[in-house]
């Protein structure tokens, strides 16, 4: 931490900033510059809130944190090395990470009902998925939007993994649920909305299940990993952190704008696994496929695609989800650039 | 709702889809353009989801609403009356309404003992506030900072409300909390973060006490009107927007954009009163005195101010709260201003 | 400047960065951390590029500035004062500043034709402002959209100037028309779009009438304080900057989001006086009154306002201009708050 | 072009627009729904500014388009084919555009001497780039940074173009070089910060050699497309967009917000190449190969690299551009992503 003083700073006030800064168990280092004094603090300062300092002394210009304020998340914790999220499926165990195959996640925004979920449930198992999506509970902007069909949902939802043998990732909107939904979910998602909903967080961490930790529409990525970091100190390690598109100036053609740097950024901070989930990054289905492509070219260790069937009406397409015909066609292209990355699975390459 | 088709639109798809409408009890009337036809659907559209009718057929370009999504939140429910919330608290009751005088909430960011509670409370109640803010359960980045005393913090809020007769305003994180922080607030507060914790809001607006919706980091209006719309949809028609800044690109000198804009924008689309809270909208306290005048004069009817006293080091000021003093001296340079808008309570001209 | 180097940088890197900071005439002093080494850059850094420094090795996690990058426009340049810039009109000296009268602009888009630019001027004249504002080359998104009448706006600016004693204000889009406005307006403005238009910028700063210069639409407070510094730098002082709302992701009510908070901002960090357009700022005249008002208390220096007279269609509003009306009402209520804030100018107290 | 009228507006306004819009050569068509009129204009709207529609009548609402206002940049322009911008460069002509091979575009931030101009042409001449980008006049924050060699550096980078046989890409920051730029340039960049530069835009349409158009900052994709309508309204034809980065509120990690989903959406709207530098996009070169690889992935015509050698300083990476042997590794990285999308140039798989 990096003390940065006014100029024309009263030396008996910087003496004292120093008194208290030594009885926090911190060895205050002074740089007396041109201008300014600069004073750096030597110790334990990865834990200080910067604004906890700034507090100190109005005489204090800024402070400047030379120290990430995530630990558990930070990729330093683990000594550089990548983590493995682990996920147990009724067909197998699956691994998430940078030393592995990439995972794909596919399935509807909501579940419907057991005809629909259990069919896409097989068509994107026979194309290489490894897990279904389908909400149970819906995060809508409306309160008079269709909100999920809730508990009988997630019992659809468990019929759709025991016939296809795919892991679940479904949401979770209030702690309440949670039980419940740890019951049928593989994985429970906690959605861009309730990133920083410090007690979902911490519920989510005190449970066993692996996490999917969207980010936030207006989260910068430190926001992010330390929303991870509450669910990592609450005893949970398996998160997988997901990029879902951030909010911007321009929302014409595209709902979102999907920030693929976020991939050798997190690489690169993080040792947690990454996914990309194009369909709400651009919230329109023709644009999905270029962007999934990219997101494997640019590393990403899984994605997460809206998969939608519609079959009493044929010339429907969704905003944003693909029609499982043109998932088949989307995995056989995304098998080509995950192929020479290194990172298409085995057993998909006889699929596709 | 507005729907504009593709050009080249097959008539048989544009017939089609004139069928389904009509079956779904609107009535479709074509406009038919030198490039494009253009559909207008003449029924009950505002509970439509424009996604929701962009799903009928992939020969749709766009859907646009003309209606605003939001009803009972929307000036036209009171048939273009502003409407009052009436808050009881020890003292008496205030209300809160574009036709009422300005109402000033006051205090600390968190609650940190019964001595620095107590003694701002009396404070900031001398100086003219109605309200008294302060934190129990506190939204922090970091899981490692000061969560909040939680239950004690409740109880030094009672204290302090019974000793100033001030009404106690206090954020509620997690809806397992609610009925214990209800017996202590006299307005429960949703924090920015959870703006759109949808559970919330509906536990929110399922019980009596009246609630402080703060604007999201990256809400539009329209989310925010539609996040009020929860709350009264569930039966509590006691709602208060607060403006705290919204994330922009530019957060080196203030840490949000405080967007006063909407002080008129809200006027015009909502009947719920309005209040601004300069303090998180700069985050810096030398700040907030000319945001604070500003709010006033763009006819805002409300305003929050963290005011944190620290006794035991006269030189600080804290990054974003002002002195007892310094408030103060707020407070007689906002009744300038107030009396000019003919805003300022009479009561409170005794006290400056 | 402070140098943090990366966790296991080798001694001898950093014996061989300080000696290469040393023979650029830096002092350099370390931090030897818990984790990381941190230097201090003691000596001229204010001209420095943090980029530069990075280069300088590839084991220099980030480079921190302690010192502001811009100088003359800085408030300490001028120790601390604010400075005023006069200029000379028909009528008489208008002198804008911290210590001075508000001076309200006002004025049309575009010079439409002589009719109405000196009804205009005749109008806002008598309303209280001291400056028409009026464009004769205009910046518009579309090339198919009118572009101004050039140089026989010009001449038509001259006359409403000679005929109501109102400086001009007019902007200019190429450094080559810098010669034939400089000829008729008393100050010249320099637009968002082109705020980072380097070369425009020498140009204006070369001759000697003030320059307006628009904060651009993305442009953080540092950028727009180096693009007057631009000014400055090639010798002209004499420098209002003018907020006109940034770009942000909600534009569905108003087109900008204007930021006030900059002037609290910048009479911190400069000397130079402010300039507030609520017209550009929200893009509907309706909410104008609302965000003048606020500037006002916010502590403005001035005001800029569309207005446009619109005599053949009385209904007519236009979507950011007031009317001359609604004109001379606004200026009735400006003038209350800019009483009691001390700097309505006497003269416009008889005119109201 | 939709026209939405308030709630109870009056049939004889209603009357009266139409009547006016009739006399514009447009055919009004009404929709009277439950609580609003709307009325559809037929006719040539294209051209038509929504806001000169807006002042009409103070009872418009809101005013809808539902034609893009670009016309020679749409798509439809070439009725739904993509152009090829063809550049002669002294070793061959260069074919930019959707059914061609890649073109990679490489070379430092600006022309320092010759020596490693000439060298840097060289290396990437090898590596397989088809042009040398260079800057001789470079837009800066800062007044007091280099500013570019200007017509020296022209002097060099013709050298290098002859040495090389490489095709040059330099920027134009001001009207008055054009000319002695056009000489040397081969392709004439305009910068992100003027790209709302109209009087640039349109010299730069009246000459004849081929331009890329940075994106700004701030722009949309639409103000994008209009300020190349202003180049191909102009006269040139040629023109290539490209995506360097947005602004938004993260700007931690990454110096912009690379936004590659605007690969599908301009292949949607344009039939303009498309070209993206991830090198200013993320602003650090660790980060650029992955965002190169993606940007091939979501389907790029060409990339702009930054390449800087620092033969005197072994060490030296620099913040954004890569070392030459860094841009060979990459390059052969690249070739892998590009052959599978059937895009990579034959001869450069020799290179490679």
């Amino acid at each position: 931490m990096i003390v940065v003083m006014k100029i024309g700073s009263p030396q008996a006030e910087i003496d004292r900033m120093s008194q208290e800064l030594i009885s926090w168990g911190l060895t205050p280092e002074k740089i007396i510059g041109q201008h300014k004094v600069v004073i750096g603090l030597v110790g334990e300062t990865a834990d200080l809130d910067p604004l906890q300092i700034q507090e100190l002394s109005p005489w204090i210009e800024q402070v400047l944190r030379v120290e990430v304020p995530y630990k558990r998340t930070s990729r330093q914790f683990r000594h550089g090395e990548a983590s493995e999220v682990v996920v147990n499926t009724p067909n197998e165990d699956v691994v998430f990470g940078e030393h592995h195959s990439l995972v794909i996640v596919a399935g509807p925004c909501s579940v419907e009902n057991e005809e629909m979920i259990v069919e896409t449930a097989r068509r994107v198992k026979a194309a290489g998925a490894k897990f279904l999506r389908g909400g149970a509970y819906k995060p809508r902007t409306s309160p008079y939007a269709f909100q999920g069909h809730g508990e009988s949902a997630l019992e659809l939802l468990a019929k759709a993994r025991e016939v296809s043998g795919l892991g679940i990732i479904t949401e979770v909107m209030d702690g309440g649920d949670l039980e419940k939904i740890a019951e049928v979910a593989d994985m429970i998602q906690v959605g861009a909305r309730n990133m920083q909903n410090f007690s979902l967080l911490k519920q989510v961490g005190s449970q066993s299940k692996p996490v999917l930790l969207k980010r936030g529409m207006a989260a910068t990525i430190e926001d992010w990993l330390m929303a991870a970091e509450y669910i990592l100190a609450a005893g949970n390690p398996n998160v997988i952190l997901c990029e879902r598109g951030i909010r911007t100036f321009d929302r014409q053609y595209t709902r979102n704008t999907l920030d693929l740097s976020v991939v050798p950024v997190l690489r690169k901070l993080t040792h947690l696994p990454i996914m990309i989930d194009p369909s709400h990054g651009v919230g329109w289905s023709e644009f999905v496929p270029s962007m999934a492509m990219a997101a494997i070219a640019a590393g990403t260790d899984s994605l997460m695609i809206e998969v939608h069937p519609n079959p009493a009406k044929a010339l429907s397409d969704g905003p944003q989800s693909l029609t499982p015909d043109r998932f088949d066609k989307l995995m056989s292209e995304l098998a080509v650039i995950g192929k020479v990355m290194e990172r298409w699975p085995q057993a998909a390459l006889v699929a596709v």
